[in-house]
């Protein structure tokens, strides 16, 4: 394809995706398509010949549209805000234009350096001092690997140089609770470390944040059976219930026990733009790594996760590698990011944050992250004014974790019953809900925070949550 | 920012990027900036105010393109091609626009099986048989380490489930050689295996490629000693010379001693849509895993890694999360793509293998390929038949590794010798070439493969080559 073929098969591209994006509320916000059905829509044999962008456009209108839950959808709740702002799209497709290649600073200068530029507003922007440098990662399980790697050499002292895990002789154990977030647990076992050396610490039993006793406890435990603790990962914003583990009590625990303790505030990081809300993540400057996700609540189109650390050498002594078909003249005097994660080449991922911070200005974005706060805290007024809900666990962002819960019902029939409800809204296509456990019973979580989201959007889901699950109810179990 | 000012926007971006693709081949090759030039031209605080699209365009073009070594230019000869085709680009602008959510089937049903189609096209195009099933990593470093896991926890029998790495009584064994890509030494380091359990493998002193004698040799002695081999990385097409491990042997020796036998043909990969060149991975059906790039010489758009396994039951074993937010309705009939890689979150990176292959069609891309094929040919052969020049290793596909080596030079002159012409011709712009070391000597790869580059660009180079390299001679050597 010539660059003139790709301008005019490109200026219609974004006329497709402006209408697109003009028309994403009037459709299904979950995808109403069963297993394999887009699958046998598309041919199993490769294409022979080279195809039109029609037809490209047709496929995309008739096949992949239907295939999608439509994230930018005013009434998507579920999950997480997976906000994909317009400008950040335009600094992705500048990244897609461009065609860089990221293996060495050499590769593209201005790829490393306005990594670093644009890590390094967002570490102002979120309040952390100056002792933290950061780069990007796709996302927080990324992150968090790397972490507990981080964590796994320093306390093992460089065990991958030499006989590596197997070599040392206490089990290395990390601690955190079950409301972190899966990639946790499939961290830690990815590192090595093996299921029987993760303790899941006790949470409080409402705010389900990690009891700072319980981890001494354990710690002291694991101390007294010949084993070596490693590292603590901390929630800042657990994806379940946005639960806050006390980032402070942990980091002294960690300190005094020289534990790796690594930030997980994959969903809360955003919140830490406003300063109103960086009490919740008070005593982060002692941890040793931070992980958040642009690309949820902020809006940065995935993937976007930031990953800080306070010790780059360790970082890069035990991510580096040094090949001489990468080194270049100016080796000692540059930032290598392919030493900072797991993979070499590396796409210009800084300019969709670049692009978003200088387009939208920040103080757009402040203001939409607290209007989201707003329609929270009002949202779940509502629920707990209202009789049969309950709002079941603390609101400490815009995450609000409800139940609609009739006196008749308990235990299973309540856990059926809220599945029931939740579902029978999925279905409908006119919200989207993502249900939850917690302690072993099922709930509703509603995440507030799509771009697109305003308080007439949770007004009308309130509505439809009362109507469906009171209907629901009706018919199992009315008259 | 609202449909219509992107719309606005998005028009004069995609104007701006055919515009750049239009004149690529006028700029420096290699970014002609110094270390922290282009940091120091961007402001260290964060913006205050929106911006216009205008000054982030006149930045793209002030600040950002000098910063750029362009791969794209039709006289980039370094490291690899890494071709961001057109049609492929439009794929990527496509995902980006839609801003979609891969982290479950649900959340995106298009993307699970996009994918799906997509990996099994080239599963076709390049020749393999259907027992192999795919999944788009963003790099060859990733799969490589997702690889190792693989075989970690197959030898270990699931010791992640259990007491992880640290209780298993052997140590476990990774087999490979120098030629090998860096990333297999990071991989064996991060999964824990350590560098004492990384075995290098000899090479052919020509071919640079694995001898499987010393492998069997090796592998005895390791059980002998108490070991137990657990996986063999083999490269189809290494990064500093194109060497080709015999896949078949190893096979055959990995099939024997139960050892997890992962083949790396990062580069070659794209080869193998030609069926004259697939007798270099002869016996890659026996292997337990695959990866490829066709982000390299194929030229869908970087990150597009594809990783291939036999049995995906395993791989969801090891790699598996299922946490109560993330289920669905139809978890039993659906794939799951965050169970076969690392991260959570997926971008719909499917779309750029699915424009690319449906736009240009697979002739083209053939085409191209067997374009550079005959080019490397004709370049190699006019280096054989000059005087002070040699070509050092088989030319397998498309890179030509040789010196200019007069009489007079040889060993740290030599070096010297080389590195100074090469690092002349990068400096000048006209040309970019990345050396590399061979037995510990500096050589020059001329890696053939750029979209754009032809006869004529090759016929240039070979002409810059002789006259840079004779006029350093001249003037570090002559009267």
């Amino acid at each position: 394809m010539t660059p003139e073929e790709f301008r005019d098969a490109g200026h219609r591209l974004i006329d497709w995706i402006a209408d697109y994006r003009t028309t994403i509320d009037q459709m299904p916000v979950r995808a109403q398509v069963a297993p394999g059905e887009i699958r046998n829509r598309l041919p199993d044999k490769p294409p022979q010949q080279p195809e039109s962008l029609d037809a490209l456009l047709n496929d995309l209108r008739d096949i992949i549209i239907p295939g999608i839950t439509q994230v930018q959808h005013p009434m998507h709740f579920g999950w997480f805000p997976s906000n994909a702002s317009l400008a950040s799209v335009l600094g992705d497709i500048t990244s897609s234009g461009l065609g860089t290649l990221g293996i060495s600073w050499e590769s593209c200068p201005a790829l490393t350096e306005v990594e670093q530029v644009v890590c390094d507003w967002l570490r102002q922007l979120t309040g952390l001092s100056e002792q933290w440098q950061g780069t990007i990662h796709d996302t927080a399980s990324t992150a968090c690997l790397t972490a507990l790697l981080l964590a796994r050499e320093k306390t093992s002292n460089y065990s991958a140089s030499r006989g590596g895990l197997q070599a040392e002789p206490r089990p290395l154990i990390v601690y955190t609770t079950e409301e972190a977030h899966s990639s946790v647990t499939k961290a830690t076992l990815l590192a090595g470390f093996g299921k029987d050396n993760l303790r899941m610490i006790e949470v409080d039993k409402y705010t389900r944040a990690m009891s700072p006793g319980a981890l001494v406890t354990c710690i002291e435990e694991d101390i007294a059976r010949g084993c070596q603790p490693a590292a603590i990962v901390a929630s800042v914003g657990s994806t379940g219930v946005t639960a806050i583990d006390p980032v402070a009590q942990i980091a002294g625990i960690a300190d005094e026990n020289n534990i790796w303790l690594h930030v997980d505030a994959a969903m809360a990081g955003s919140a830490m733009l406003l300063p109103e809300c960086r009490y919740l993540w008070e005593g982060v400057e002692n941890a040793d790594s931070i992980s958040w996700n642009p690309h949820k609540w902020m809006g940065t189109i995935l993937d976007c996760s930031l990953f800080y650390v306070r010790d780059p050498e360790h970082l890069i002594r035990v991510m580096s590698t040094n090949p001489s078909y990468l080194r270049s003249t100016v080796d000692d005097e540059v930032t290598q990011y392919r030493d900072w994660g797991i993979p070499l080449g590396r796409r210009f991922r800084a300019l969709k944050l670049w692009f978003h911070l200088r387009l939208d200005g920040p103080d757009a974005i402040r203001d939409r992250l607290r209007r989201d706060l707003d329609n929270a805290k009002w949202f779940a007024s509502q629920v707990e004014k209202t009789a049969d809900w309950q709002v079941l666990t603390p609101v400490n962002l815009q995450t609000v974790c409800i139940r609609h819960q009739p006196a008749e019902l308990e235990g299973e029939a309540l856990d059926a019953h809220t599945l029931a409800w939740v579902n029978s809204i999925n279905q409908s296509g006119q919200a989207f809900l993502s249900p939850a456990q917690l302690e072993n019973r099922w709930m509703v979580r509603v995440s507030i925070g799509v771009e697109a989201t305003t308080r007439e959007h949770v007004k009308k889901l309130w509505e439809l949550m009362q109507s469906t699950a009171n209907e629901c109810f009706s018919k199992n179990h009315g008259e």
